[in-house]
């Protein structure tokens, strides 16, 4: 540990061990706890940043003293370290004991009475935690979370820098762009009218900063976005780490990717294995195909297979015209009440009713829909690779529903079967391949699938192919890229459309012309125009990679100081009414008022 | 250099030396210039971000390929290393060039004429520099600052992480804060008529940090205040390196800045000396006293003395009934019109006359006011102690008048005199023992001279004393500091006032009682009821610090995407309007609409 001395200690809470026996230290924190055993004995916990540390008060004044200060306050004690009789091998300062010469009161704690206990924060109702935070971040629970974070942060920051990479902080204060989210935005006082926005992402100016000859950029860039609040988003600011690299290519920006994670999960996870460079890559087909979902959780090492050809005749209503989607499960063990809720869960989830039979130990089809598979049973058998006591989870409906429904069981099952999930480890990989194009739904024509801003794999040349009809351009892909971890999403990425040629070949597909392009990010394009290096970027979320280090389920554990769902602080108040004066400056009026107390 | 190696490229265009020759390389970067010789032979110049390569066309076809190409376009150049004839000792790649055998576009610059020379790019009017930042980045010169700024700041956190500090990232969405600059504001979604403010600083949540039990947080801090600029001021938004210490005092945060910045500046500054550690103290009295200023220039050697007792009645009119003072220059060898410019420059800047006289080398006094010196000559010599060859600057009005005009003249001797201004270091100092009241100039009355929620030095009983009139409050002094470096501000700081009864204290002797102290900072002062560590920090400037690092003048010149004076950025087309949808939905309508182009 550092050096924690100080004007007002000598030591920290965490600090004394058998060797500091003898000495005369001084100590500060709060007072967590006084128990008082007698009218001359007492236990006080003193408690850090660093620690907690046992003071023994063995007179009556000292017991009076103490008795006198409501918990909370920060005092500081002066005393000899002892070694205590009965040692605490729980607690790193469990050999040792302060006895007290002197306690100065530092800060008083005024209120008898807290909000919630402070050790078991966590219980407390949450509106009251976030209005009292400076209180429910006492408990080391609680901070923990905030110190991972820290240094999580700061460990991604120092490998990308090893990596060659730059830190350039760009604007907050920038321009309303018509894609995305909804903006923040902020009332400009000199140009009345006109208003700033907060940057949904940096990522107008990191291609900036490719265009203007800056080569491995990287930003634990604050994002924002006014969007309804969900479990795994914050409303308001959220934090990625965005990067991107000029004449890089994605197996570059996979490279950097798969060298600065993993050892930062292992070594700051809940689990300390990660997997290794490189990370297994995808294809979006395949990943639909196979684990019925495009964030497939590696860890569960199931696969869905197409029972169509062999099931979708078998006389199951459900299955007839439809394609029907199989996992098998191995050394399966659940009981029937357990298939059940396992299927009730999938159809909550998915949207759509999982099917099943088992295959039993005799070599029976017994169970769901066994009736149905019975008179095919060697076929299937062999279409599946069955073997004996295995599980058969199936799904029924258009292609992209059964997958989709397919991926939920498998989940499920997974989640159930310890043997099919290896959970106790980060399991990345790369979905890639995303098709540019598709039917839109409503339209029934042609249009962007993800990102028009994403580069064609094939370039021009693949674009003027299906101008001139002679490609398909529903089967041209794009250099897009996810990055998945124990099925969360962390982060799209791409090679970037650098070239304005190739960016209105790419819009005419879709009957867009170039001042479609130039509508859209006017600056970007016209840097383009001026020569720009081929880049790709990612930009992977730093609070759901933190969430998933911290085992956490709720974004707000793992912020400092965060909003509540409805876009409020209540330890701050924010938002607030604000004088006339301010809105007269900015020349503007409020049409609604919200009752205050809302 | 860090392997530069991607899909693009096998080197980077800064990389080659003697030892690749004969090795086939591919180079990717910006066509920086080609200079055609002949039909078979000419120069081209590739530039990337870490330096720039030659490339010699041999052939008629590789000229001509070249010649095809605008300047600022992107190409991949394969070719062999050759050890040139004519070496260039001042380009790091200047032993060797390319001769290539293929060449690639990558991006075409579709412009035969840029908005400036690239290389020129400073000489070029401020507001296309703007509007085309991502050309002005390419020169690097200007690149060279961003550099400069992303290693400083990596530096400054990598030496707080360094000595125990904790870097926590504090909202942007929060709340407008009656104190202080204007705020930007950010109407809210949600909450009809309420208003999130964005920070400008973070120091109420650090403070709360403090109260939570956080022990030493830092943070480079975005910062915002609705102000306009000023040369060392970029309207917006700027960064601090906030910092804050709990159970400390001055003293510990000033070990730490002692410890942090001399080495950083030394590594990365114009000049490679910095001031050791500890750095002078010197009290506000003092330092007008000494200094005629509370940011005084140590490299400057001279001093301010106080002649009003001897020169105050020499007959003067200016001097007559008013506070005289003194700046002796030993050595001087200006001339009489050199020294008429400084005084008319110092006139210029103070608003305040300067006058003189010289004791020459045969021990006259001569020039300026020499004849109402020269009868009272002993005297002066000896209470100024004056030698032969000196020159003495003098001014005159009330006391901090004339100390102000006096700090001044010295800042104007000290540039002139290069014997009196160690000019190539970076000299530090602290400006301490700031007072905590004064007497209001418009109100008469008592109020506070600086931050009212400083500790004042003595605490509780220097303020009970004070109410009850035992005293003087003028005399009591607060536990704040500024950093001052070379004459420059970067900060000031202090040990906070986190007891509540200290506070209504303090307030009570300007009349003001709890409830004024709650207004000001309700959560705050909620958390310091709860029991806080004394706690101590500062924030120095990060934009100030890395202005006098690469000794520009200009906060853009250190600024990857500057505003402008006027509050826009040029490029990205910010403030601009938003459309009626974005401004129904915050329900806010604009009274006032600004033309635009304005």
């Amino acid at each position: 540990m550092d050096n924690v001395r100080t004007h007002y200690r000598t030591h920290s809470c965490g600090e004394l061990r058998m060797e500091h026996v003898g000495q005369t230290v001084t100590l500060a924190g709060f007072l967590e706890n006084f128990r008082e055993v007698g009218a001359n004995l007492g236990f006080l916990v003193l408690r850090d940043f660093y620690g907690t540390t046992q003071v023994v008060a063995e007179t009556e004044e000292m017991v009076k003293t103490i008795k006198a200060l409501n918990k909370e306050s920060t005092i500081a004690v002066t005393g000899v370290v002892r070694e205590r009789d009965s040692k605490n091998p729980k607690l790193p300062t469990g050999d040792i004991e302060v006895v007290p010469q002197s306690i100065e009161v530092l800060g008083r704690c005024r209120h008898n009475e807290l909000p919630f206990q402070i050790n078991r924060s966590r219980e407390a109702d949450e509106s009251q935690r976030l209005k009292y935070r400076y209180l429910d971040l006492r408990n080391p629970a609680v901070k923990n979370n905030i110190i991972l974070r820290s240094q999580v942060v700061a460990a991604l920051r120092a490998a990308m820098i090893d990596h060659g990479f730059m830190e350039i902080t760009t604007p907050i204060l920038t321009a309303s762009s018509p894609e995305g989210a909804r903006d923040y935005l902020v009332p400009s006082r000199k140009h009345p009218g006109k208003f700033y926005a907060l940057p949904q992402a940096p990522q107008q100016f990191k291609q900036l900063l490719m265009a203007s000859g800056f080569d491995k950029y990287f930003q634990i860039a604050p994002c924002f976005r006014d969007e309804d609040a969900r479990g795994d988003r914050s409303p308001g600011e959220f934090y990625q780490l965005d990067m991107e690299m000029a004449f890089a290519g994605q197996e570059d920006v996979f490279a950097i990717l798969e060298d600065v994670l993993p050892p930062i999960f292992a070594k700051f996870g809940t689990y300390n294995v990660a997997s290794e460079a490189p990370f297994q890559r995808i294809s979006y087909l395949e990943a639909m195909d196979k684990y019925g979902s495009d964030k497939p959780d590696l860890r569960i090492d199931l696969i869905v297979q197409d029972a169509t050809q062999v099931l979708g005749g078998c006389g199951f209503g459900p299955f007839e015209g439809n394609t029907v989607k199989a996992v098998v499960v191995t050394g399966f063990e659940g009981t029937r009440k357990q298939i059940d809720k396992l299927c009730a869960d999938v159809e909550v989830q998915a949207g759509e009713k999982a099917y099943w039979f088992r295959y039993d130990e005799n070599g029976e089809i017994v169970g769901g829909i066994a009736k149905f598979v019975q008179p095919i049973k060697d076929a299937v058998v062999e279409a599946l690779g069955l073997e004996k006591g295995c599980f058969v989870g199936l799904t029924a409906g258009k292609l992209l529903s059964a997958q989709k429904t397919a991926g939920v069981l498998r989940s499920k099952l997974g989640a159930f079967c310890p043997n099919h999930m290896d959970k106790e480890r980060y399991a990345f990989c790369w979905i890639v391949d995303f098709p540019m194009y598709e039917i839109g739904e409503e339209s029934g024509e042609l249009e962007f699938c993800h990102n028009p801003f994403s580069m064609p794999n094939g370039g021009l040349e693949i674009l003027k192919k299906a101008a001139a009809g002679e490609v398909d351009p529903l089967t041209i892909t794009a250099f897009q890229y996810d990055l998945v971890c124990n099925g969360v999403e962390l982060s799209s990425g791409a090679v970037r459309n650098h070239d304005p040629e190739i960016m209105i070949e790419a819009f005419q597909l879709v009957r867009l012309g170039e001042d479609d392009v130039k509508a859209k990010f006017p600056a970007m394009y016209n840097a383009f125009t001026y020569g720009a290096p081929p880049h790709a970027g990612i930009a992977p979320g730093v609070d759901r990679m933190v969430m998933l280090l911290a085992g956490e389920d709720s974004i707000r554990e793992i912020i400092p100081f965060p909003m509540n769902k409805n876009a409020q602080d209540l330890m701050m108040g924010a938002p607030g009414f604000v004088t006339q004066a301010q809105l007269d400056e900015l020349n503007i009026v409020c049409t609604k008022k919200e009752e205050d107390g809302e």
